[in-house]
């Protein structure tokens, strides 16, 4: 446990950037990558800049990291578009070639961040690794690709390799058009929000309680696929209303007042035994509390925020 | 039907050298890519040099042939080490590339090279497509998520596509380690053979044929995955003695005599009714008869060898 040296791919992401001072508690060195040439934060990690779809760029990171450890997160995860877009397959050979050529400088630790979009989603039944993964996307299909041949070459090659699963995670810094920071902007400018139902279930999961699962997950010694999950079958009605009760503006939200989503999986919620079990990790907070702590920090950046 | 202009990847390879005059007797103009600075063999196509595996290459070779089908059949075959080796990895990155790069190019359909080792060979059913789908080698696995991966890409961006499922091809310049070219040199040089059981059954299909088969799967609109084989079940021991018998030496092999192969599936053979139903094609010859021409073309092969 600890001390190792950590590289991680996607550092300034949504899920990445809550990785990085996870890994530091846990006295590792940590290696950021990224295109973006990001400010440090002030925490006490190292800087590689590069974009991983240039293929000069994955060998020069990764030669200059010099880390034992891979948690490999970046991705195109545009809102809309990341579900169809061709730059999957293009992240795909980025990933295997990152994977060979980490190994190949000396590393010899691989986490990577799967998704949820790997299983079947027409099973209601709680999400269990290893069954039913028949993803009908393209980002799920690639992601489910790269998993399986991963785990083929890491096993031919004695690669310690680690799949956590993301399912449904909201938190700071989420990108604007997504429900959590969406819902909350509206409701501080006063607006009425129509809503369907909200009866789809999914699991959330604050991401800082995420970050800290892959960095527990990338110094222990799990192998394979794992759900880094709550667990909890939370309804979207349940988000709305726990944020608007937050802002004392549940009166402004009209849910049955849009159409039902078409084509979405009633249910997606993880079986987090392994998670529980074997990783022994929980997060720290309860989805609930942690909603109302993200609504105060979505409130706080709004409130802060320059007016026009 | 016809009059297509045809770019063909691994157009020196054991099965691509055979859809070459396959496609030209379909009218078809051929564009022939390969890394090896090949002779034309006299026949009436267009060479283009590049090797996938240099990303410059497939842009390059992609906008210089301008053609509207591509057969994709070159992949790392070294027997032995093609199971495992992780250049798959590199060919599945080469491959989703080659295939952007060639619809965006204005290509229009994809004819892919895919392999019985997709199937799970746990099973002794005749192999049947959008069945079974488990592989358990590298090789296997990386063609399997390959095709997922094109699946779904293709349906997203309405290219046509099509996967002909090579099963155990044989036939002139084989690779001399394979069992064909090996017997049949090893009873040319008359030494005795000693062998296993020969109990294992598999679907053999002379490359000539599989050759045509690919030129008809090119010209056709048959889509997605498609066996390519004779969906005759022929055990190893139907295969050596038709050969020794042909030379007049069945009494050099000894059967029984080396332990039985360890790990190796019973039986491999595909289902051949969409190939029968669809693809509306079948080999121009039995399999008997094709191994009885092949065992001859090696014959011919090793009597005008140099001597040393």
């Amino acid at each position: 446990m600890g001390s190792r040296r950590v590289l991680i791919t996607g550092a300034t992401g949504f899920v990445g950037r809550w990785i990085r001072p996870a890994l530091v508690v846990r006295d590792c060195e940590v290696i950021a990558l990224s295109k973006l040439p990001a400010a440090s934060d002030g925490d006490d990690i190292q800087w590689v800049y590069g974009d991983l779809l240039q293929h000069n760029s994955i060998h020069a990171a990764v030669s200059l990291a010099r880390a034992d450890t891979l948690i490999h997160t970046a991705w195109d995860t545009t809102p809309g578009s990341y579900w169809t877009t061709s730059r999957n397959l293009a992240w795909v050979s980025a990933s295997l070639q990152l994977f060979e050529s980490f190994i190949k400088n000396g590393g010899s630790r691989i986490v990577v961040a799967g998704t949820s979009a790997e299983y079947d989603w027409s099973n209601d039944a709680d999400l269990t690794e290893g069954r039913g993964e028949h993803p009908n996307t393209l980002y799920g299909v690639c992601k489910d690709s790269l998993r399986r041949m991963t785990e083929q070459w890491a096993f031919i090659n004695n690669v310690s390799w680690a799949w956590g699963r993301i399912f449904c995670p909201f938190g700071p810094h989420e990108r604007k058009e997504r429900l959590v920071p969406k819902l909350v902007s509206m409701l501080a400018a006063n607006k009425t929000v129509p809503f369907d139902s909200g009866n789809l279930v999914r699991d959330f999961l604050d991401v800082r309680d995420l970050g800290d699962a892959f960095a527990a997950l990338a110094i222990s010694d799990v192998a394979g696929t794992i759900n880094l999950a709550s667990g909890q079958a939370t309804s979207i009605r349940t988000v709305v209303q726990t944020l608007a009760e937050k802002m004392n503006m549940l009166d402004r939200v009209q849910f049955n007042t849009l159409p039902e989503p078409v084509g979405q999986p009633d249910r997606i919620v993880a079986d987090i035994r392994r998670q529980t079990n074997e990783l022994n990790w929980q997060p720290a907070a309860s989805v609930h509390d942690r909603l109302i702590e993200t609504c105060q920090w979505w409130e706080n950046k709004i409130a802060t925020q320059p007016k026009r």
